[in-house]
């Protein structure tokens, strides 16, 4: 259900559907083979325009995506044995015993999937203000992809990235990244990785002080997602090794205004867009159910046990989560444009 | 102003000064020469128990902290000249020319001083249910301190930690850090670092999946200190280069209750609390105000212009931003138990 | 969708049947013809019990209810003609023309069935902590039902009304409310009311001073309700014309505890419960959709117009719309009760 | 702290001062003869601009009101002794006995001094965009002035009535009210009333329906206010006599826009404004303060009591409470329309 979104937007629901695929499970080796359809029914929300195209109405847009794979059997003893890094334990103390340990669960990475939904409707209407959101795979177990140029990224760039499903500035780290993966899958084991977004054409000025600032907003929204551990914005934590002479990005006239002449700081200073793109890093630890055996307590005895996943699971979902990180960025974006813009 | 706090707590005035005294300014050379009292005066919420402590009544807490040491002439040419990497040019885009350029503007630094009393009233509440609330200077300039062990870490070492100004586990980091730190300010240069903080006696069961996480509300406010360019959790962005089989956390029984055997998702699963010590870092960047010249433009003339700040700056902000890390901490961590507890 | 439910708490389907069914359109002759199964299907947040009843997870419980008598054909000539005294036009201004005019649209009262079930769920909660809510219709077309008392009121009055559909506390007043109903109906006319709704078992002590207060929550949710113009706590508008003497509720001791003389302050001083029954009072405007042909502008002309409404509606949408304030009042008060114990 | 108001507003402290002179108790014998000056002391969030005049900076505006009268023998007895229909009971079980009894106490009526600075300043915001909010007394005792004309209301008409602190349409009513008030002060009692606060200039189209409608926002603010104990807009609880055909607001062609012939539904419908005049009542109950000794409890000893007040206090809070509605029309319409308009 998202709520607040402009009247009179267009869906391009063939965008909508290519970033589901992104996300969706069963594509590639790194993935899981179970297969997710995850199509949408939308429920309220849009009306056709004269076109024919779904436009929004300005009221909440409720869709529906029908868990169609749900294997309970899967999950048949987990109730009792709690997962190692899974929520399956602070869940049930949250909980008291009564939270959905299935996959349809409340801390599932299912739901990732309408985040994707949601946040690709938003960088439909933010594309129309001018503002390109993207992002790649940043690293997959020490293997690194190109980072992004903070100052001369392009909107044509970001575009070309969110086309494709394992998306990279250097395709040669392509094959080295998938046999890492496959290596970890092997030996029934996952891998981690870093991802890498942004968002270019974002004029100065959006976002407040203190709390209400674009890290922060950005921030609260990128640790909704499932393993992401960290979250850092320009140079982030390696901006700690520079001076500030290195660090300062110094500002230059360029056409009728101006410009930075670096980007350390990532677009964002106090809280506020500066007009240069962002720049935001997210760490993803490796995939929690992995394949070996796993010491764990047993709720029901009170006693310790050991833990055997069954089932197929990601042995890496860095690639995954990617879409799922530039849905969040646009959502977040898209909402403080609009606390700029009003909905007039 | 800080509303929503439970009533009859009794506020130590003592360790608030304490606390207020490790962020204020002038304190040894790592910082500005700046005198500031930072007194704060209670304005309300506040009425004497029988034993003539100030106790919590339940209304709203204001308080003032009058800056006494405001040198405007200080901030000049700031008006025309934005700083680089200060917020001057984003906050005059947002602000459309209005903002406070001076030291008492929407972005000093010295906003962080009502956060650490805020914070201390909060590390206050908190201890007398049992967590406690810590923190170390991780790195300057490279120099590093002993990380906290995330699993053994006890409430004492915490404690020890914010009783001092220049908090480290291992004291013989600190020569090194302070001629570092030496080092740039005699280059009219700065540098940045890092920052571990942690709660430790955090019940399992606090926070909530999704967007209203532990991760997420910290980060949310972490980001609102000035200079913070990353937050990580647990073993954060390292976490990525390791395998799940590495990572998991296993699960052990412990007395009456469950454990686990490490702690690299540093004491939050699914967003909620799993009852292991909570380990946060953070990014903090070179102080951005420096001697050296620095290009920049001139927003009356609209041409390229250089600046040179005058006034004394922090050569590195690390020390006295450890507190106000520490006081985001301990506030977030409040909040999100009242929201189990309620204010019954 | 209803987020922030407690979890492990049971569903009595049957009663939110009842419930809703006490709100869904064709069930006498005060309401339209229209057939609406209002069937709610779960899609979310619940799990069956040992018991086979399903219990809540406190993961969203999200419901979907299918417009299953849609006739767009009756709102055929509406996009261009407001319907005065509807949100055609200001709903036309606010969404840019891209509002659904439709009966499924944003401000349809079916809107209201989905808050009808979540008030149900709420009440069933607020009923095992001791709270029970209910309603009778006050008046309609200026016939009167017999008012609440308001410091004798029991659970059981409130428990009796709520299981019926047209609920007064002195049914020789149905009659005359039903011919007035009639007789405007034959006119092609509509007639409005007042609701009483109240709570009895609230423990004093809930709320918040100023802003967060019970009257102004409960106030903000009731505004919500379509036709409702005026919300009063208590003796509301009448007591404009006591004096203090008259007007103040005096306490007296009673068994443990402490009780009011009176109530003419309907349970709420300060924003917050005093522990006497919660007494409010709705205005509901005569429905706006009449058969009689009425003045409007037509959007597209620019010109002045003649409306005149096909299909079938409610002469009198008082008796529906009472189980809909009481489930607003649920809602709030269960809301307020959580904030207060949290979720643990 | 009044936050998010546009930067670059300047500030008409002259009129603030004439608007917290209504408010202020002493100025007539319709109120208490405490002398409270009220002076605003402006802390934060303004800068002079080039006329000297303080301009708002976008941050938050603090400002500080001393208590300068308190007597704090005037409430010596009230710590045991909770009057009736204050929130001395209700303040007390909610802050478990902590909360401050005394004048300045967070259910003072001297609470709403701050609210009448921070809606003036909002008045003052909302004049330059075409949008004038006043009021008059509508009632007291039993003595009623003029009601609005709700269509042909004019700015000139509530900028009169604002400037004056008895504000009526038809002034003969004055001395018929201030007897009554007298003739309940001499009995030491209290009478209440009703006051009618309107806004003109309002474009259609602001607001949101359902929980986020004109009336939620507007009523949640208005019952923040000591001794409102109901909110009507339009014609109200009146609207309930009539039938459909009555209170349907018809729609005619007016220049280049759309009007309504009549405007029973007070200027907003679905909870969003339709461009008529926005026309709000509320009632306030008799000052709960009263010279007559009345049975009470005494939470001390546990047994009934009788409680007698000492010190001055208002026989009719009805003039004083008038600037306060304005004030909360003014903020919460200024809120709304930054919804619309952002802070661009």
């Amino acid at each position: 259900m998202l709520d607040g979104l402009p009247a009179g937007e267009p869906l391009d629901l063939e965008e909508i559907r290519t970033q589901m695929a992104r996300r969706a499970p069963g594509r590639d080796q790194t993935s899981t083979k179970r297969v997710e359809s995850d199509t949408p029914r939308i429920l309220s929300g849009t009306l056709p325009g004269p076109d024919g195209v779904p436009h929004t109405t300005g009221a909440p847009l409720a869709i529906e995506i029908v868990n169609e794979n749900q294997r309970s059997g899967d999950y048949g003893n987990l109730t009792a044995l709690p997962r190692p890094s899974h929520a399956d334990y602070s869940g049930y103390i949250r909980y008291k015993g009564f939270n959905d340990i299935r996959g349809g669960g409340h801390f599932s990475g299912r739901l990732t999937a309408p985040l994707v939904f949601a946040g690709t409707v938003c960088r439909q209407i933010l594309r129309r203000r001018g503002i390109t959101v993207g992002g790649h795979i940043y690293r997959i177990a020490g293997v690194d992809d190109t980072p992004f140029h903070p100052v001369s990224l392009t909107p044509q760039q970001l575009e070309a990235l969110s086309a494709v499903p394992f998306s990279l500035l250097n395709k040669k780290a392509e094959p080295f990244m998938r046999s890492a993966v496959e290596e970890a899958r092997l030996a029934a084991d996952s891998v981690g990785g870093l991802i890498e977004a942004a968002a270019v054409g974002l004029p100065a000025g959006i976002g407040s002080p203190m709390f209400d600032g674009v890290e922060n907003r950005l921030a609260s929204l990128l640790f909704a997602i499932p393993a992401v551990k960290g979250v850092e914005f320009g140079d982030g934590f390696a901006i700690a090794a520079l001076r500030g002479s290195q660090a300062n990005d110094s500002m230059r006239v360029s056409g009728q205004g101006f410009t930075c002449a670096s980007n350390h700081n990532g677009g964002v200073l106090g809280g506020i867009t500066n007009g240069m793109p962002l720049i935001v890093r997210v760490a993803v630890k490796p995939t929690a159910s992995i394949g070996l055996p796993q010491p764990t307590v047993n709720l029901a005895t009170g006693e310790n046990d050991t833990l055997v996943i069954k089932g197929r699971h990601d042995p890496c979902i860095v690639p995954r989560a990617l879409p799922v990180v530039e849905a969040a960025l646009a959502f977040g974006l898209l909402d403080l444009l609009l606390e700029r813009d009003g909905y007039r």
